[in-house]
């Protein structure tokens, strides 16, 4: 793929108009005004730049299963649900249920996702084609005597085989599931390949107060950030979804670590997990970061609908109006995700990756007095203009190429697996 | 203004394709195919037809305060922020803030508002305008002895003498803003006036734990509903907005006098009012509708958002993950809504008044199992393709008549206002 330098013209970034020029994949430049020959121009007419959304976790394919079971108690919803249409899967299905997850991210402001589902090798074909930056988890999950499920260990060979040959943009995580369905050995196995091959290690961490109340059971009464600190997984390669039940030691191990919190509050909310403790949680120091979740607890993709649900259940949460404040928010769901997985993106300045989002200004939901504070409390997809991802322009005038083949392909996928 | 027969072609209505004929502001037919001669026209393909929104609690044109104060404790943000700037509100104002929050509205599927602001005049001409349903109130305000503050007084004279020339679509309520800020004399009158005009009582009930501290400690240990019960006050001309601190017998005199309760899920979290009993209100039988509140505090006005979290914090309240179903949740918002308003609307039935939205099937959030489970957990207002209010065409294909005059007119009031 070639890439034409990019100049957006009169572009409004924090608060003044300047022209920034998109180069080899970089922010080249920003300045009041900029001349460039044979750059592609992009009207910034009325619009605001800002840096896009980077999502955290994600079960992207199970948009194929959005409301196909709500309302439900967990096991319920799981148990009889969930798994039995997931066994139902093939690749196929992946391969559109993740480009649908693409498409409805990318309208939705965001560039990146933290992925851990199966037959990833689509997953990698569909973000790579859909131009998003990724990763995608190296799964386990254990049966009931230690052993790997089989069509985990064959999944996992394959991926093995394919990468390092994935596109720069895409990368691998190792993602043992939870530390419920991977037991110690592999753990410690997992926490030593992470550090040999300085891979991220993406798990489920303290989802629900039963899996809190059954690791200090069977661990000596340890939480289960103690438990993977004791099996040298809490460190600056980790991603921790959820951390719903954590004590304030468990969050200053997290902090003291630099492991990374990957918050979900709709998917917390929606599960009846728990209220995650955002205030405490910034107030020992953690990398806070924003995922949506899969589409079936969740039902979508949107990180600016997530911003408002973390702001607001926050300031529930810690029983202060205070808490959670919009730009704070506006961070964890932009910079400190890109900053924890080591892009050199998250903020509008030259020498950056070219990643970024223009917004609306006439839509009616950013007419406000402050743009980051419109942008979490007010926004939601329709006011996102355009996307560009590592120079690349994914979206423009809230158009993305291929939308309705995509939607016709998946609801074919949908319709054979409720069948 | 005249209104042609409108025949809206092969739209999915309940799972099944269907003609509709909108005739004299009604649905006059639904069927499998319809011949209509003159008819304008709208293509149904690729879009589902469902009732649209009935916002039951805002001030519409607090637009203008959207992101101005945020993140703030309850009083210094009405003090300091809030009031002095709505000081400044001219006439002009309320126009340009209500047209927009009318726009807004429009743009995510609601066709009528129950406002309590002041300049109540330039909202009727602005909703009129808009061809939206809105009830405007006649508000109540006492200084501290007990007298009607000069503004209000002045305001509802006029008010009242231009009523009720309104147009048919809009209406009047009695607004006493609240028990703390009108006095017991003044409630009985309103009690007395409404019950003899027939008028709605819209009315700011238990929205704080501190009002109900201080109405039981000034009342004899009555409930802020127990309180207003005695002044006659709770029966089913009542709309209740908040109702966050309610207890059981509270909920049961509500339900067992058909009060309305309108719940504003997103305010109440912003502000850290606490967390309204939906479930315990459903339980004993309560009317419980949806309203957005003003912009200052939510900062928008989409139903569709509102009843997401309506949903989830439904099901936090209840510590259960099977609280707050979509369905109930969108009747809330819906047909709850327009009963409580005598409508004859709400549901999309021949003889019903030609209220409609039409929704886009096209879109990644609507691809989901279960279309209502989809606009409850998924949907945003990118999601609305066209709004139908009394025969009347809205918006069609996303496109409200004058969007980019009425957002530059607000911007300029904005500027004026912040200087």
């Amino acid at each position: 793929m070639s890439f034409t330098d990019i100049l957006i013209k009169q572009v409004e970034l924090s608060g003044r108009k300047v022209d920034i020029l998109l180069r080899d994949k970089l922010i080249a430049e920003i300045s009041p005004h900029i001349e460039c020959e044979n750059a592609r121009i992009i009207c910034g007419k009325n619009k605001a730049v800002l840096p896009p959304f980077y999502n955290m976790h994600n079960h992207a394919a199970m948009t194929l299963l959005r409301s196909y079971a709500d309302d439900m108690e967990l096991f319920t919803w799981l148990s009889k649900h969930i798994w039995p249409i997931e066994a139902k899967m093939t690749p196929e299905d992946i391969y559109w249920g993740t480009r649908l997850a693409c498409l409805e991210m990318i309208k939705s402001g965001t560039v990146f996702f933290n992925d851990m589902y199966w037959h990833q090798l689509e997953a990698v074909k569909a973000a790579d084609e859909m131009g998003m930056r990724a990763c995608v988890g190296l799964m386990y999950l254990e049966g009931e005597n230690g052993e790997m499920l089989e069509y985990n260990e064959r999944n996992n060979a394959m991926v093995m085989a394919a990468y390092p040959g994935f596109s720069e943009l895409i990368t691998l995580t190792l993602a043992p599931h939870a530390i419920y369905t991977v037991g110690e050995k592999r753990l410690r196995s997992i926490a030593a390949m992470s550090a040999e091959k300085n891979l991220k290690v993406h798990i489920h961490v303290a989802e629900t107060a039963q899996e809190v109340a059954d690791c200090k059971k069977a661990h000596n009464g340890m939480t289960p950030v103690e438990y993977l600190d004791s099996v040298g997984l809490v460190n600056e390669r980790m991603v921790a979804a959820h951390c719903v039940h954590m004590s304030d030691y468990d969050l200053d191990l997290m902090a003291r670590n630099k492991a990374v919190i990957a918050h979900m509050p709709c998917s917390n909310m929606k599960l009846n997990s728990g209220s995650f403790r955002w205030k405490a949680a910034h107030d020992a120091g953690c990398i806070v970061t924003i995922g949506t979740d899969g589409c079936a607890s969740n039902n979508n993709l949107s990180m600016i609908e997530e911003m408002k649900f973390a702001a607001l259940a926050a300031k529930r949460e810690a029983d202060s109006p205070t808490a959670a404040p919009a730009e704070q928010v506006f961070r964890a769901a932009t910079v400190n995700g890109a900053q924890a997985f080591n892009f050199n993106a998250g903020v509008v300045a030259a020498g950056k990756a070219a990643d970024l989002m223009l917004v609306n200004l006439n839509d009616t939901r950013l007419t406000g007095n402050n743009l980051i504070a419109d942008m979490v409390y007010s926004a939601d997809s329709s006011c996102i203009d355009s996307v560009i991802c590592n120079g690349r322009v994914l979206m423009q005038n809230g158009s993305v190429a291929d939308e309705d083949v995509i939607v016709t392909e998946v609801r074919k996928c949908i319709r054979r697996l409720v069948e």
